[in-house]
């Protein structure tokens, strides 16, 4: 357990990343009868592995913080340490790597066998405690009388990757998401070599699961993203790595999100010709290997509908969602707002200016 | 029971509010560690009750469905109408009229006993089951196994209210969430009054709990609000609704919204020198009595996090929210944003662009 250390700055040390720029493209539209009543401003970046702009939305240039959709990168470690293949995880425990789950048995029952057979359980997690994502395991929680364990956090297969690394190198678990941690220096090192920019001095927070946050330019994280599309630039480990990162996920995309989510919704029709993965604040990655692109996304104002809609049409523009999955993902791509009543109002869609 | 009826309309037939506008201004920053993760722009009027502007932000002509935020203009018939005295409602069911509650005791409770008064029931509510907003209330639920009813749906004091005009002036009960019954052609002709808006085309849609709603301009339902701080050009018996609901919103704080919600220990502070009430899709509006102001914002967005740092600077910067309110509302003026675990990673706060 780590201890609660308010880490908020003051003032003048805070980056205005949004400030004296022109304002985002507005991206997506929620309609109510016959209005468009909110509307959200996206960045996008779509490269190749070399970083060169295929296309873009906004200022590519601005810091993001990749939260929870750079977890594809974040599991690089896991596998090209050899940490994956000491503990033998299968595909489904390293899609868990890349996870932000919805807390279903599917993902906690998986997470607690894994820390078991590193000699672990739930408590040497220091991710916290969430009630999970997916309602109705949410309410047959509840009605049991438990409570949710940091297994049932959304980041728990992350963590377990971590802890697997660490202590497949003879590291200490205790502290393992501490700046300082070999874990976390390797996290930051994979995502600077990735996204071939330079992090020091970037602007820095904790994640809601507590381990360090760092700035990196939208276009940078693209082109980290866009080395799992097209591994030539990489390392033979960290190639065969990125690969087996793909196929696994491309394997179990309920494992990756949950039941009814957008990002394993739209991986169970995509397959291998995409890798994906939602973050919070509005951010959004993925990698098309057949094209050798990587995307990474933000919604300027941090939401998660904007995010999963913007990408959606990124994909279908990028053929990556052909018209027949097009058809299957109707409710996905234009996410319908219904009332307490069950009736349809509304849609959440791409604006316009999302124009290709 | 209303049929389920889809109303989304064609894209043609849709009008983009945003369109060809400059962008709202960046009013609220949403931090982690030392940077700036998310922004929200929003669109605020302030008006006295002649529609004149004392102070804005963004594009106040701009169409908005009030949403929620306009409830205490809703709950003007109820009292008007001679229905809460023939019912003989106390000044916490007015309250309820006004409230988007969270579903606590206090709230379902005291609805549930009002509709049996008029000879009704949760079932006669149109607004559809909720689950309670309030966590404790809704785990509770759900560890005893029973389901929400309409009572705990957020508006269901709203509806009460309707319910009790409707009998009271001997109209069906029956579908008065529908257009063309008198309960919402009355809400219509209300909310055009005080705006001193024509509302005759405007944009229509449904709202979450199944009344109609209407676009109309941000500055025109700033007026509305207006009449409640100045009721110097309504109608005796408006004029003696509109103070009746100030009082009775500032003696029941808690009835409006609930435990821990910004709007009710806002109100909790500040009493009858304000009304303040929150909407749906980043809506706010309010009223200041002791200075003849109405007040309305709204997110771009959509979200609540922003209207409701949005409208706490203004009220700070009207001087409704003196400096010791304020040391004791910090938690509500500059929101913390925790991690699991607890640790302070970050604030929503008021930006350098909400000057005033």
């Amino acid at each position: 357990m780590n201890d609660v250390t308010p880490i908020a700055l003051s003032d003048d040390r805070i980056l205005r990343v949004h400030a004296g720029h022109a304002a985002a493209p507005i991206v997506v539209e929620v309609t109510r009868g016959s209005m468009v009543e909110s509307v959200h401003r996206v960045i996008a970046a779509v490269t190749d592995a070399s970083g060169a702009p295929v296309v873009s939305w906004g200022d590519i240039d601005r810091l993001v913080y990749g939260r929870s959709a750079i977890k594809p990168i974040q599991a690089l470690p896991v596998l090209e340490s050899g940490a994956a293949d000491a503990f033998d995880l299968g595909e489904d425990e390293v899609t868990l790597c890349c996870a932000s789950h919805s807390g279903e048995a599917m993902h906690v029952d998986r997470v607690n066998a894994w820390l078991g057979r590193l000699g672990l359980s739930a408590e040497d997690l220091e991710c916290g405690p969430q009630i999970p994502g997916h309602e109705p395991s949410a309410h047959a929680m509840l009605r049991a009388g438990e409570t949710p364990t940091r297994a049932h956090n959304n980041c728990s297969g992350k963590h377990s990757g971590m802890l697997t690394t660490a202590v497949h190198l003879g590291e200490p678990t205790k502290g393992y998401i501490r700046d300082e941690h070999p874990v976390q220096k390797r996290l930051r090192a994979t995502m600077q070599e990735m996204s071939g920019c330079d992090l020091s001095g970037v602007p820095t927070g904790y994640d809601g699961c507590g381990i360090p946050v760092y700035g990196v330019p939208l276009k940078g994280m693209a082109t980290a993203m866009a080395q799992f599309a097209d591994p030539s630039r990489l390392s033979p480990a960290r190639a065969a790595a990125a690969r087996r990162i793909v196929a696994a996920c491309a394997k179990h995309p309920l494992l990756i999100a949950g039941t009814g989510r957008f990002n394993s919704a739209i991986l169970s029709e995509t397959g291998e010709t995409c890798l994906l993965k939602s973050g919070a604040e509005g951010v959004f990655a993925g990698a098309v290997p057949g094209k050798g692109y990587g995307i990474c996304l933000k919604a300027d104002d941090g939401n998660g509908r904007a995010a999963s809609t913007a990408m959606g049409a990124i994909l279908r523009h990028l053929g990556v969602i052909d018209d027949a999955m097009a058809q299957r993902l109707t409710d996905k791509l234009v996410q319908p707002v219904h009332n307490w009543e069950g009736r349809l109002v509304g849609h959440i869609r791409p604006a316009p200016d999302l124009a290709f």
